[in-house]
């Protein structure tokens, strides 16, 4: 199903792009279409995406209804990729073992592109949802999207982020945990809300996907931090040992590899624990889970 | 009116960017939220919001309404702005006569804050939109608004410009056109509809409006570019006479200055034209269109 998820993702990310560029009328600034589809069709894992059609299939025994808004989700998760690289924030050349945007299209188009994309995503899931979605679903959607795209979502997160390096100080846990809320929580947390909503999930069980999300970034986190000090630039197709390199604080520089470990072990815990408490089944989110842990 | 329209736009737009900075919980990302605030809340002449607030007045009677959706385009306006400002575009260091949103806060938070407006403004109109307002009419102003952000309006037609630019040819009169119904047709075309929409206009009257507001993008883009051949840099509060120093194709490079004002004129009377054609009477309106006359 993972696997399936996935495929369908691509194929359908690539439709939505290649209809734009077949369009004579955008030949004029193809280019920038062309750079918006260059990042967001580079691969990975679809997590965003994936988290979404699960989350929908949860609660509605279907995932079809949601395709369009996991394919914004990873709209926007490739935006911030791409201004996350650009020379002014994190400078990476690299990203998924292939040149950033700017170094392909240059930094005026690529940040063009990732502008573009935040607007493209909310377009295509108004466009592209099918119409048995009331408007006030619709309206809920974009309103959970506009959240975790902007300020008080992963924008906020990265701010929070570049401040906390700025400052040249060790920053507290409470800082760190706040960065990784909003930097790399609220997209989760946002993919299993907008599975949820298409899903048709009451009050009661979007709260319990919000507290899924929570834990679930947490470890997501972790984890990365973890591999960030473990792995290789080879297996990880991006320039990695960064944060050690630049004296960033992660879970592993606050807290050292063996007790950040730990927490990774209990953040994992608990995403089951919320899973099984609430009755919710899913192998696929199971098995997502499961990718986390430590081997 | 005019004014007032202007002063409530300027106090709204205040107050959204103030209850969000006196929230404790942000205060880690303070900094994105004030620099978002700082051009939005720069002044200009507030036109995008004025034509939406006096459009939906003109089907509705009443324009309350459309005020968060005119403070939303106003952010939208203050975005591209700040990244047209960005040293790897325009790079520009005044806007408005201060220093542009870079020159402040750096150039990882300008272009965070532009990023953030995007999502912000349709975040905006979700939250502010009065209830009365149905969903299915929300969806419409959310979708007329991403498509005007995004790369089929205002990103595309940066983009456009920049190819151009970068071709160092003399662009055709359709490049040329093509560039402004895009990089400005598209925002004024969306401040009239989403006033339409929200005023309750039908399909006929939003096309009325649709043919307006291309006539009318046309006609103020042949203005800017009259007036950045005439005018001076103190006059205007930004660097100007750069369209003739970089031998950017303009109405008046391509056709020369008499020419340019006889198509200015056309233009203006045909936006008069459309409005009387179809029995739509607005002093805002005409004083609007007025103000685009040459002296």
């Amino acid at each position: 199903m993972f696997e399936e998820y996935k495929s369908i993702i691509e194929k359908t990310l690539e439709e939505y792009f290649d209809e734009r560029l077949k369009n004579p009328e955008y030949k004029l600034f193809k280019n920038v279409i062309e750079s918006m589809k260059y990042t967001t069709c580079l691969g990975g894992k679809r997590l965003r995406g994936i988290l979404c059609l699960e989350t929908c299939k949860m609660f509605l025994g279907d995932f079809k209804a949601a395709i369009p808004a996991a394919c914004a989700l990873e709209m926007l998760h490739a935006q911030s990729l791409i201004h996350d690289d650009l020379p002014c924030m994190d400078n990476d050349d690299l990203r998924r073992g292939k040149p950033s945007n700017h170094k392909v299209y240059g930094e005026a188009i690529a940040t063009l592109a990732g502008d573009a994309l935040i607007s493209f995503a909310p377009q295509i899931i108004i466009e592209k949802t099918p119409k048995l979605i009331s408007a006030e679903k619709i309206v809920k959607l974009l309103y959970e999207y506009s959240l975790a795209a902007g300020a008080f979502g992963i924008v906020g997160g990265q701010t929070a982020d570049i401040e906390a390096e700025n400052s040249n100080e060790k920053i507290s846990i409470e800082h760190l945990q706040f960065i990784h809320k909003y930097k790399t929580g609220a997209l989760f947390k946002c993919s299993l809300l907008l599975g949820a909503i298409i899903g048709g999930a009451n009050e009661n069980e979007l709260d319990t996907m919000r507290a899924f999300g929570d834990k679930f970034g947490l470890a997501f986190q972790i984890k990365d931090d973890i591999l960030d000090f473990t792995s290789t630039t080879e297996i990880m197709g991006k320039t990695v040992g960064k944060d050690e390199n630049s004296n960033k604080s992660t879970y592993v520089t606050i807290f050292g590899l063996e007790s950040a470990s730990e927490k990774l072990t209990n953040a994992i815990e608990e995403c089951y624990g919320i899973l099984n408490s609430n009755g919710l089944k899913s192998d696929v989110l199971q098995k997502i889970i499961k990718s986390l842990e430590m081997n």
